[in-house]
């Protein structure tokens, strides 16, 4: 009997896994340039900071979250996101403290959702995420969008929409909150149960529901854009003139909400614009949350971050035709007949990795005509031929694939010969 | 109140995850000139899986998995080593039929085992792993140990031991099994109870056994090496032969025992020499197991391959005193002086980042003197200094950090006059 993987989950196989190891590649090249740092989390925590740092009354706590025991009886949770684990290692590691501010970190890897599998969605799927800490200047803002905008471009992607929207400080959502209970009170029987208990928790989370979306007092509500004081308008008007000084073009939606407390001001979505990509056209989310360190038990600290989906990246670059060439072919296969040869390849292979040369040989005991074969198969630039004979005469014959050229060389100086030949 | 992270786990911080990035980004380039590809497979499996994989009868299965009923009811398990989920996605995703042949895979990632924590061991590690699926060459073998020896030597590790043993094939391994039955069970009440349970299911184990090691019927254990057969002798010669080739020294320890049915041939660890590396001394460990793919459901396959710790690898570079340099610093810090030319950085910060100069500017509203010192603390090659002044005269000063030196530039092309400095 076979045992199959988990539902939701993926294997991620040579052939795919390449492209993944150049979003990835990208990501971090962008990060160094743009001075963020890797901080690694581990993939569970204590279930309490899930429930504290991504909210109590959200779906992916509520119902979505992988929690179990371990064998001291210890609630934990397989993480569903990469911010309250940063955040949390922010305020126990006191990074705070650090020298250098604000803290400019980014994270990548698995994240965990219990959520009914389909297209594009999956339990465990990959994340890239940048978090800076310790800033209130919305030059931050922009250049948080601008690192995620420009990952998307490197990468090929052209079909980009970035919806941007302020949720304003307190004051301004403290109003906001006031003029939606006023607005949905009268009539929030006809909303569904979550709708209802959202009400007096988090009426702003009334916004952002599946199921009441097409009510009639949904595009009536009040919008956060009316409630924002003089300081929230000009954050934001900086913020949107940051971006366009960045080339970066963006719609405001005044219905983009992030229904949580410490959320406040930029709050921000890139979405793929291509044909064909399917119901789920988010790519990447962020925003400010100057009240989140505080939350999980560190100083007052303001912060912006964003995460995005590989998954998500990966189909978008799909749905738009992006041609990316990954397989670039191995540098040498060595062909060997007789057993002394073949043998002696073993050192002659050595060799030439260490010499930062990729090379192959057979090790399935094949014919010569075979090994040739495999040498094609694996686009080999240059096959190496070495038979006894050659052996005995410290030769060897080095075919060129793309011309069909063939040399004999010194066997002793081979691999040196051979990285001449690459210059 | 804070919340903390998971005992026996571990963050990960700027400042010494560069270490990591590069061991892995070495591994990386390792594998792809010996031409192993990367698989990614999911971070747990159903637990059967591992309990068939890893075995019933170890430590492993029997106390230190995170096992954990899902929603749905099925028994998951994160995975506690790599080679059982690389073999299921080698049987389920039918890599046995590709068409290059032997399949050669390598993972990167977290494992989980609920061990007691103590210096050295995690609860979450991560570990490197390859596995070289479908050939019974023992050039194979040697490959797979001389792939691990290179890392920790390009790495700059010089202490390290290789021991390697032969567990023989089926026949040599009934042979001595029987002899071992034979050793220890006139005696096997002065044993601990897991060796008493061990004696009939895996005697092999026993001489595994922490509890049972200064048992006076340990040393005089009949050796695996006395019951070798012909093919069994053979192959292994040929093994050492090539690892002579390789210039890898070694020792041959009969002792060195890996107790699963599906184990047969080669089996190796890897050990470091070093002073003061504590009790734990092994770096990496590795085998051939020509039955595993049969047991998780595929058909017959040959296979070898080693897993190696990252935290050891670390840890011993530690007790080496291997000097990594990491921080190179970045190329340029943008002093800005007054608010326009503060504005006017947002844009020119991502020009020199996006023509892929690392860059970066104060986001803390800091005088001109802090930012200098922000621009030290990142070891700034260069510092550009633009005031609303010459922004207005399309100027910027451009100070090299390293002599002192100071140039006046023209703004609109400061930053390709910044690229042909660097070359």
């Amino acid at each position: 009997m076979t045992i199959s993987i988990p539902r939701g989950t993926q294997d991620i196989l040579p052939g795919e896994v390449e492209l993944w190891q150049l979003i990835e590649q990208k990501a971090r090249e962008l990060c160094e340039k743009y001075q963020y740092q890797e901080i690694r989390t581990p993939i569970f925590e204590h279930t309490e900071l899930f429930s504290r740092g991504v909210g109590d009354t959200t779906d992916i706590v509520q119902k979505e979250m992988y929690t179990f025991e371990d064998r001291g009886g210890r609630s934990l949770t397989l993480r569903p996101e990469g911010t309250a684990s940063t955040v949390r290692a922010f305020v126990e590691k006191k990074l705070f403290g650090s020298a250098n501010q604000p803290v400019k970190l980014y994270y990548m890897g698995p994240m965990f959702r219990y959520e009914r599998p389909q297209s594009g969605r999956f339990r465990q799927f990959v994340q890239f995420g940048i978090e800076a800490l310790g800033s209130n200047d919305p030059a931050i803002d922009a250049e948080v969008i601008s690192l995620a905008m420009n990952l998307y471009k490197e990468m090929g992607l052209k079909k980009l929409k970035l919806v941007i929207n302020s949720l304003g400080d307190k004051e301004s959502r403290i109003a906001h909150r006031e003029a939606l209970v006023q607005h949905f009170k009268p009539r929030i029987h006809e909303f569904c149960s979550d709708c209802q208990n959202r009400l007096e928790k988090n009426p702003l989370r009334i916004l952002d529901c599946k199921q009441d979306r097409e009510h009639e007092l949904m595009s009536t509500a009040p919008s956060i854009l009316d409630y924002l004081n003089d300081d929230s308008k000009a954050y934001f008007e900086k913020v949107q003139k940051y971006l366009t000084q960045l080339d970066i073009p963006f719609e405001v939606d005044a219905n983009l909400v992030r229904g949580l407390d410490y959320y406040n001001h930029t709050a921000f979505e890139i979405m793929s614009d291509a044909e064909g990509f399917g119901a789920i056209t988010t790519l990447a989310g962020g925003g400010r949350y100057n009240g989140l360190v505080e939350e999980i038990g560190g100083p007052e600290t303001p912060g912006i971050g964003f995460a995005l989906s590989i998954e998500r990246f990966i189909a978008a670059l799909k749905a738009e035709g992006v041609n990316i060439e990954m397989n670039q072919g191995i540098d040498c296969y060595l062909v060997t007949l007789g057993e002394e040869a073949k043998d002696y390849s073993v050192g002659l292979l050595q060799q030439l990795r260490l010499a930062g040369i990729s090379a192959e040989r057979d090790y399935l005991n094949r014919k010569i005509k075979a090994q040739f074969k495999a040498a094609d198969r694996l686009k080999a630039k240059f096959v190496a031929i070495l038979g006894d004979e050659e052996l005995k005469n410290n030769k060897i014959n080095l075919k060129n694939m793309e011309t069909g050229d063939q040399v004999e060389l010194d066997l002793d100086s081979f691999v040196s010969t051979f990285l001449e030949m690459q210059q």
